[in-house]
């Protein structure tokens, strides 16, 4: 079993690797790659090891070779195409979102309810909520960005799952039933806030 | 040491209580609540004792009391002042985002560099960028929320460090620098599609 925690380690090694090779760095040791996100080397040999990321341990790792091994453990040779469902402030900042822009991840339209919302000529069109179901299934979309207004969220789950989404990065506040029929990311945004808080509240330098 | 995994653990109980006290619950048990959020009774345990919340664990924890003493680890009692700086749809977004309806944690107002974003007269006024020192320390804000293009990003945490943020949620995807002057938290929301492409990929249901 992969813990989302690991697979976010896993991302943010990624990172750390792709920001050493812009350096000009060949090489990585477990340590080096931890100590630049905080955790243990261990923990570093161990995440390597679940997946089975091999290198010499001794005289560190080939970042290319790395590089290479993640990426074919996230499955990155693909485009995954993705749609925005609920395109108001939040969904069209996330349709715009610079982050985003990344080879292995395109959204390709939103959707909404409003008829002022629609707006087809768009680079990345909003189209109207009727049209997604056909939408999913004609363009095999497998992931979806929910970000509806919370009385909207479950009626559109169900019919976004229904209709063939598998993931589901869920931005709406409310608890989604999806009678497990596919994986559901929250962003709690508000937690995220207070944990901040907490954190800030208890800092002691 | 308190890890950040533990203290978001936390905010999930004290969500699934709050939900369990609406069902009508009076009582909860440790097993109850790893359940609703899937971790083990141990590790719901284990939290409780780290965070020294009491409780009879043979009879149940008392609902209303767990609230107590989790909201008094948070610190909810004082509101916290929060103010968003860099205005674009994500900014916006963010000022109007549903789940901060929360007693403690309030917008103040938005900072921008861009004149045609300043809006004093809104509920939550957009302010220009050249008073943000000032507001922040008349009003004591310790807690920022960081949303500006990414080339402007470490010039704004530099001014809003200085003039005495204690704390940021960071949602401007590069690598920010606070010379250890702060509590930075990261919102990568590429992270987390990547991560949920992974799972996706790997569902086997």
């Amino acid at each position: 079993m992969t813990s989302r925690n690991r697979v976010m380690r896993i991302l943010k090694y990624k990172n750390a690797l792709k920001r050493m090779k812009a350096f000009g760095f060949i090489k990585v040791f477990s340590n080096n790659l931890g100590d630049s996100i905080g955790i243990t080397s261990v923990q570093v040999r161990k995440d390597f090891s679940l997946f089975s990321i091999t290198g010499n341990k001794k005289g560190g790792y080939v970042i290319d070779d790395l590089l290479v091994q993640i990426n074919t453990i996230l499955g990155k040779e693909e485009v995954q195409n993705i749609v925005v469902v609920g395109c108001g402030k939040l969904g069209r900042s996330l349709m715009n979102y610079k982050g985003f822009e990344n080879e292995s991840i395109s959204i390709v339209a939103g959707f909404d309810v409003l008829e002022n919302k629609i707006d087809r000529d768009s680079t990345i069109p909003i189209l109207p909520i009727s049209e997604i179901s056909t939408f999913i299934r004609e363009k095999n979309i497998e992931i979806a960005i929910l970000s509806t207004p919370d009385s909207e969220a479950q009626k559109m789950l169900d019919i976004i799952i229904e209709a063939g989404i598998k993931g589901v990065l869920n931005f709406v506040p409310v608890r989604l039933n999806d009678n497990n029929l596919s994986v559901i990311h929250n962003v709690d945004l508000s937690a995220e806030l207070e944990a901040l808080l907490y954190f800030t509240r208890t800092m002691t330098k």
